[in-house]
This record gives structure tokens, sequence and C-alpha cells, in this order.
């Protein structure tokens, strides 16, 4: 019998959500998955990590299902170096995290505790996905996401990964037999325009929620923002070298050094 | 009279930890600050945004001294939003962050709220430079930083950034006048071996500390390790595309579109 492979599980949106409740039923089929996620919700958190506080793991009862599953109270980059170092016995074949309720396309993966968990296995040297559909409800239907999941797991499980590499994998809100493909794209440059709402507690201080509008910056039709506007599913190869290489010989040229 | 730049200073470590009124001293004497800046001590927070939860900002009491300051409840990141959007009257000619306890070097770039702060700025089109000295004590000497931020805050004043790019300063920690000059670096290959100490609390449940070990992984000479390894201040330019470009012809080739 050929040994299953070793997937490992999580997301930002806790252990419950929807998103990720799809993504085990999912790689189930093609794994022997384990997830450690957090207990709680998580967007928004980047790359945070809990050095300054305690981190429980709880094995979370799940009968009569195939995977093993672990609350942690940590963020997602903390579940996934628990499940690496405390959980599993080996070193998993695959990360995978999400499904993520919203977009993690262009900016917004800077800002993504589901990113950031692929990209922590990504440092591990696992190969990782991050995946999230265009809808922020806790309801949405994650069902037309289930084939492309399973095509692009397998597909990184049959190529792998080279080192410093995950994918980003957004996917557009639109009926399944809608989606047009899978594009390979880059990430479009884009920001948020903040709107603070101000509001007075009822104790008199001035008090803010952040809030703002997404704005692509970027033309171009080789982006994530072109790929999902028109109807395909966006993929987007991440690393974490955030060097600027481009910019060494012109910061050279400042003579910084002399 | 020349208008003096303005100036925003933000960390992670929070508006009263010593790094940071180093910082606010030096930049007093080339530009017109204004501090917003954690309330609390927000190390290892990653780009992390607060946005199911309200933001708090206080005008903290500054007398004799030049800058304005706020407190805030958020992260670096909300910070720098807060006071882009709510705080400064015009957009600032400069955003500054640190000067941070503490390396943020190779991999620690991304688990860096100081970073997350200027790359928050960097997004919004502001120059931006994090520091961060390697030591992570408290009443850390600072005092040998000072005529470097000086000189790389001016420089960056003077040449300004192209859009997308900010700077990120590690200083070693060793006298001043040991400090070699400053190196234009890349980011090197490193990871943490992470290492949980786990315990049991009163009550009988289990719980982790995250500790580790920093493995510099990269043989090379042109590496902000390197740099600081050798007696040098590392400036590494920063972006926050993450697209590895280098990879998308590869994955085309899995034909993942047909």
């Amino acid at each position: 019998m050929v040994k299953k492979p070793l997937i490992l599980v999580t997301n930002d949106d806790g252990v419950n959500a929807p998103g990720i409740r799809t993504l085990i039923e999912v790689l189930n089929e093609i794994g022997e998955v384990v997830v450690v996620a957090p207990d709680s919700p998580q967007s928004g958190m980047g790359h945070a990590i809990t050095i300054d506080s305690t981190l429980f793991v709880r094995r979370v009862n799940s009968n009569n299902v195939s995977q093993i599953e672990y609350s942690c109270s940590g963020t997602p980059a903390d579940c996934v170096k628990l499940g690496i170092r405390e959980v599993l016995k080996r070193k998993p074949d695959l990360c995978v995290s999400g499904i993520n309720h919203g977009s993690n396309s262009s900016i917004n993966v800077i800002y993504s505790g589901t990113m950031s968990a692929a990209i922590e296995a990504g440092i591990e040297g696992i190969p990782a996905i991050g995946f999230s559909l265009l809808n922020y409800k806790w309801h949405a239907d994650f069902s037309k996401s289930k084939s492309f999941v399973k095509t692009i797991s397998q597909m990184v499980l049959k190529h792998g990964l080279p080192n410093g590499v995950v994918l980003n994998v957004n996917i557009p809100d639109i009926p399944g037999q809608d989606i047009k493909g899978i594009k390979i794209c880059r990430q479009a440059k884009a920001n948020w325009i903040e709107e603070f709402d101000k509001r007075k507690s009822p104790q008199g201080k001035d008090y803010y929620w952040l809030t703002g509008k997404f704005v692509n910056l970027d033309s171009g039709d080789d982006t994530d923002e072109y790929a999902l506007e028109n109807g395909y599913i966006s993929v987007v190869p991440v690393h974490f070298d955030l060097t600027a290489h481009h910019y060494i010989k012109t910061l050279k040229s400042w003579k910084l050094d002399e």
C-alpha cells in the first residue's frame, strides 16, 4: 500500500469555520490530515507570533472522522510552528491553510493570517498553499471550491515547490460553473484607503473602527486582481525574501558607507 | 525659512521604550516630529491590523518637548494608518519606526512589528525606514546608533525612495567606535529552530512558551547577517510585492489551467 501524504491543515478563521471544514473534507480524499488551527478567529493577524504569552493546545474531540484535530490559543503562524515541532511525528508533505473567508489577493497577502501560516510552513521547507474565497460571510458557499482545491493540492504534492516559494490561491465568489479556470499571476499593486469610523463611548472617550476601500492601482492583465475580476482562480507564487533586489545598485550609489 | 520635513515616528516596543526616545531625540534635529506609537509592547505582531476591535488614540502629555505624541491601543500598522488618516494634517515626508530592541535582520523581518509599520507607510507611498539594534534589553545602549540614524534618515529625505521600497536598518550591538560603517545588503536566508518550553499550569493543563535558536543558512558575503557579524550596519531595501516572479514560468508549465 502506498503511504498517504501527511497534510498539516490550519487557517485564521478558527478551527470551527466552514472554510476549514470544507478544506478538511477535500484533503481527507488525498492524504492523512492533521489539523492544528486557532481556537478563535485571527483575521488580520499578519505574521504575528506569540512570544510574550503562553500557548495552549487542546486535542479536539473528533469522533467518526479520519483527521486528527487540535485547537491552539495562538496565531496561525504559532499553529504551524507547534504543529511541526510538537504535534506531528514527522515532517508533513504539505501544509494547507484556509479556506479563508475573504480575499487574500494583492496587498491583502501582507495582512493575511491565512498566508502567514503557509509562509511559516514554507520557511520550514514544507510545500504550502493558502486558499481564500472572495466572500467574507461565515456561511459562504465553499462547495464550488472543492474540485480546484483538490487539483491544486495534488499538483503541489506531485511537483513539490522550491525552497522559499508557497502558493497564494484566491477563488472568485461566482457559481462554480462560471469559473473559467486557473491563472498563474503576479500580485497586483493595490492598497486600502482607510476610513476610520470615529465614535464616542458611553464614557465620552473617542474611539475608532478601522474600515476602508480597496483600490486596485494596477492595470496589468497578468495580476491576481485581473484574473479574479474575469472569473478565474488566481494562483500567485509567493516568497519571503523581501529584498528589493532591483534597488540595491541605486542604494549603493548613495555612498552611505563612506 | 525652509519648512522642516514632517516625520511620523512609531515603533513596536511601545511609546515609552528607550529605543523610540532615542529616535525622537535624533529626528527632532532634522524635522517636525509627530509620534503615534503603541501604548504597550507589540513585538512579534508581524503585519497585524485591528479589524475586530476598537482603537483608542490618546494625546500624550509632552511638555517642554518639540514633538507631538499620541499613544494608540493598536498594532504598529494601525498606528501608521491612524497617524496618516486621523492625526497628521498632511502627508508626512518620512516615516521612521524603531529603534527596535532586538534584531530585525534576515527572516526576522517577517515577524517584525517595527518593519510592518515601515511597510505600511511604504504602501501609502511614504518613504520609510525601520531601525533595530541587536540588543533585546530594555536598557540597551542606543546612543551609538544616533549618528547613523541621523545620516540614513537625512539621506532618505534627500534622495527619496521609489514607490514600493522601504529600508530595513540593523545596528550591531558593539561599541560605537567599533562600527566599521554601513553596508547595503540582501536579506540572508535563515530561520528559527523553535524549541517549545512545555510546562504544566497549577491546574494541570499543559502549555507552551515559544523559544528557539536562530540559524543562518546563508554563506553569502552580501547578506545582512554577514554585515552585522562583521561589525557593519546593514541596510536592506525591502519591498512588499511578495510575488516569486522567478517561479511563474515553471508554475505555468504545470498546466493547471487546462
